[in-house]
């Protein structure tokens, strides 16, 4: 499966005033590491995703973080993302935080591959994930 | 001129390592009242105002902003906005963050009135401020 | 149990270039709707708890959330927090977001009662939640 | 004076219904420029300088921005960050977003050196600079 690993330096307004990581922005890293992710894995970001394959995105519907070391304002981590499950129309992410070779945060996303609704274009609906992008997360092509 | 006064609570997510606000989160409070007045002033959301009247938006082309007392979790403050000048395809608004009778914080943002440029219309362009919006802007209906 | 209901609006900059509520912005809204909830259960925010009960805070060490129906900017929501489940020094808490009747985003939040560990008092340590806290939390005083 | 330039991607979570990044965000990243800037020059960051300095920070006490030309998701953009002048216990800070060689937003901070007011350890009081940090960040030293 597609693996990608980035570094990411912890910014001033990212902490709060106990001088820690805000917790909801370590699923902005998460968000941004999963947006890495694809355009590694497809050579695409959304917005050439939307024109190539028709998809209005891969929204998240499920997401789950542990919290095992905090990080501050300075420190530089690293994030592991794997796609660890690839299904019809959905598929889920790992996501590891690591200061050195300890293990700070760990989450998944499970996002679902969406396009228009035939019956009513306003609305999204989850579609078959394109078989050239599967084997790309696959790291099969 | 239309005048709109609101109350912001400052949750701990908006503060930094220092316990106080992060200063570019002022400007986010400073949008939302902007937002807030306007709903008030044509009784329409941006959505409403892009159906309504083909506007694309009302993007900041130039702000400004002056700290003078800070501000930390847990605290009610009030913002006071005032439309203060509107030109023919741009405005000025004033916002000033009170803590009681102190004025803790004093900004502008100049915005500009936009919608598609018909030559191309992947850009947008200035357009003139419509009369009836001028109107309820002035608070003249 | 304790619990706690709140409108929360929309605002622009929670919204993603889709339209809709950036996911990890439902973690800040959750995180505010806890801290609301302590402020009403206990009548202290948390500066006021550390003064109390010496503690450090209440930082969340694990996160769930699931995203049923996307939320626009203008939108007014309402969110359901309540205290489900006290431990010794832990506790979850329960978010449910809803829009009208239905629910649009449920999540939960594991939180630990935390003060300064005696061995090395720059590190943090669990403590037991005191028993005033946990009536109260309860809903028993 | 010193002299910073620094990649910054534009992430989906900067950005707005509009596409663009929602501008306080662009505070956001001057804000990081500023501290990349101060760990080049002086080589401390924050935290470090109030250990060796026993400042309690550089909060901003005016902050001025004009935006000409929007970005989008994906887009990699170069922020220039200069020293322009410094006082006996303030200075300013210019910030230019580039896109290409085109100017897209334009910044400007001013920054007070800060230490504890020692008639009131809870205040915070400007104080002057210190020799040697104003010499490293007019690139003397």
């Amino acid at each position: 499966m597609f693996f990608n690993r980035r570094e990411v330096t912890i910014e001033w307004g990212d902490c709060d005033p106990a001088g820690i990581v805000f917790f909801p922005n370590y699923l902005t890293y998460f968000d941004a590491a999963t947006n890495a992710l694809f355009l590694r894995a497809l050579g695409l970001n959304k917005y050439e995703m939307t024109r190539k394959y028709g998809t209005t995105g891969i929204p998240v519907v499920d997401v789950g973080v542990r919290f095992f070391i905090p990080s501050v304002f300075g420190e530089v981590v690293t994030i592991e993302s794997t796609v660890v499950e690839i299904k019809r129309s959905s598929f889920r992410m790992r996501h590891r935080l690591l200061k050195g070779d300890a293990l700070a945060v760990e989450g998944h996303e499970v996002r679902v591959w969406t396009g228009r609704d035939p019956a009513d274009p306003e609305k999204f609906k989850s579609r078959p994930i394109p078989d050239e992008v599967v084997a790309k997360l696959r790291g099969e092509s």
